[in-house]
């Protein structure tokens, strides 16, 4: 997607080089660098910290972050070390594992020096599958969004509510939930959208809205705490949002607050759909709220804040009494009697078991 | 209520003097500092900058101010023009509006000359009958938690969620739904409260950790976002609120965000009890979903935040990119099939009309 006026992917390689490039998340929205990672320390490093952020953008950081722990070790020590180092840096990221487990797949069978150049091979191939299938659910998507413009006599634009921040920036290209957003919008279906800021971490206020804003969609930031409240006045005609992990019964685990916002939208008929690549479904698990273990993250970001000052710098303000205890679960799961639909690289799925074996019978 | 052992109301005055001291609600948690009204002018302002805050506390702020001013100018005329301005300082807060009735319709029969001695009386009785009034509503509730506490069997504490802050800081002593956890938490039951942060302003984070903290009753921080999962988890026993407004049917208008937590307590299981005196009723109305205007406050309280840096500045930061447009509905509507039941001064109802009246036949 574009940055005034360019088109920009989250993560590159520059010519064939066995590093990459990827925007430096942690300083959006004020200010746009890259960052080059040239090194697994590196690549577990930027996942930590969220440099990277977003479930199929950590697949990839990772899948290349493997390549370069081959490059510099290609033993079947390291293959087993670098994997156990990557997946440790954010358990909870799907993607992370799966993209991980190709990689190994692969590179078990080879002798240690063929799998560096293997590996990126790999990690090359996982990139642009990224963006073939985030293209393909973006149309799927937009094709709901298409006939809700439809049935609204195609008068105003079509009010998307959305949170946290799935966009081209969490993945390599397009995103999930704001793909379908983008591709409706680049069809020429007009589009608002809801922009929940998504605390603690604020990613709906600080990326969600410079990615729209960035590529010319109109939207509007809101408290978390508003959708409701829009809901309840018709303001919002779908809510679109990610998934960090879809269990093979169609619950969904996002960022927090996502299920406050699915018992919205069930309660006032608002049509809630999920959007994610296959990739993001966990077969091996049914009942996400009892089993997706919930990762419970630094209780500072609950009671501190960056934002930009008057003056142009970056400051931390703390919020809360000096001392004061914080929880900050980082997820939430969204039963999948509150999904309206699973919204897929291969179509739209009913959020079930039945739902999706219909769409992956491999799994079946 | 105690701020370092020393007890404390959120507003007072000096002797029978004519102008009032309050906390200034503006600079907690990382200040506590008073300040001094004097006009009508300065309550006003009070009221709308929210150095003082919470519905009683505003319409106990808002009979002085009509005191100060009758007390410049006792004319029929100024008897009209201030309640006006008074009123325009808050709307949406049906407790400005009921003392300020209360005010004009005792001093309409009286001489000029006798109004403003007359009106600080009135001011004091109104003083003085919400913190009775406080202290009552807060025994009816500790009852709830008590027989919360009797059903676990007196292990551990009985976990309570509570949003935006309803404490003795918004009314005059005690408060509304944390008046009930103080008045469980000096019975010795144990308690232990979630604090909802409450964004945009934060009352949550700032004024409710505050407040629990210096009254030394056990709590935990949570980003908005976070309760919905708690109650799915059991974490919650009793959500308690207070209101700005409750109809006659039982619908509760409420800081931003309410309407989220009672829908995961309904989903859950799990009470949720708003806590009101019965002066923020409003008979006129019933359905409050269609019939309360909500207030739209000023963007950049959703853009910006304010909290205290390094260096102990408190310093106002931007959130999202320069430019964003953001919505900010200050308070949102609970319907009541959502609330388990509403603690009043006369004891707990059900949250309707029937419920209502019961307690309170002279409305029926």
């Amino acid at each position: 997607m574009k940055v005034d006026g360019v088109a920009y992917r989250s993560i590159w390689r520059e010519g064939d080089g066995a590093a990459v490039t990827v925007v430096d998340q942690t300083l959006l929205p004020h200010r746009f660098e890259t960052l080059t990672i040239a090194t697994v320390a590196e690549a577990i490093d930027a996942i930590k910290r969220m440099v990277v952020r977003g479930a199929p953008l950590i697949g990839v950081t990772g899948a290349y972050g493997y390549a370069m722990a081959l490059a510099a070790d290609p033993s079947d020590a390291n293959l087993a070390s670098a994997y156990d180092a990557l997946y440790a840096a954010r358990p909870t990221a799907v993607n992370l594992r799966w993209a991980l487990d190709i990689v190994r797949a692969e590179m078990e069978p080879l002798a240690p020096e063929a799998r560096a150049a293997a590996a990126f091979a790999t990690a090359d191939r996982l990139h642009a599958e990224d963006i073939r299938t985030n293209e393909t659910m973006a149309a799927h998507g937009a094709a709901l969004i298409r006939e809700i413009w439809e049935e609204k006599g195609r008068s105003g634009p079509v009010n998307i509510l959305t949170h946290c921040n799935t966009g081209w920036i969490a993945c390599v290209d397009w995103g999930t939930a704001l793909g379908v957003v983008y591709h409706a919008h680049d069809q020429g279906i007009p589009v608002h959208v809801y922009v929940d800021e998504t605390r603690p971490r604020n990613q709906g206020a600080s990326l969600t809205t410079w990615e729209l804003g960035a590529h010319g969609v109109p939207h509007t930031l809101i408290a978390d705490n508003a959708g409701g409240h829009l809901m309840q006045h018709g303001a919002v005609d779908i809510c679109l949002v990610g998934a960090d992990r879809v269990t093979a019964n169609g619950d969904a685990c996002n960022k927090i607050g996502t299920y406050l916002k699915a018992l919205a939208a069930h309660d006032n008929g608002v049509p809630f759909y999920v959007v994610l690549p296959s990739s993001t479904i966990d077969w091996r698990i049914g009942d996400g709220v009892a089993e997706i273990e919930i990762e419970e993250r630094a209780p500072d970001e609950v009671t501190h804040i960056s934002g930009i000052a008057g003056d142009g710098t970056i400051v931390k303000v703390r919020l809360a009494p000096k001392g004061t205890k914080a929880a900050n679960p980082a997820f939430d799961v969204t039963p999948a009697r509150l999904v309206t639909g699973l919204v897929t690289e291969r179509g739209v799925a009913k959020a079930s078991r039945e739902g999706l074996v219909a769409l992956f019978p491999e799994r079946g």
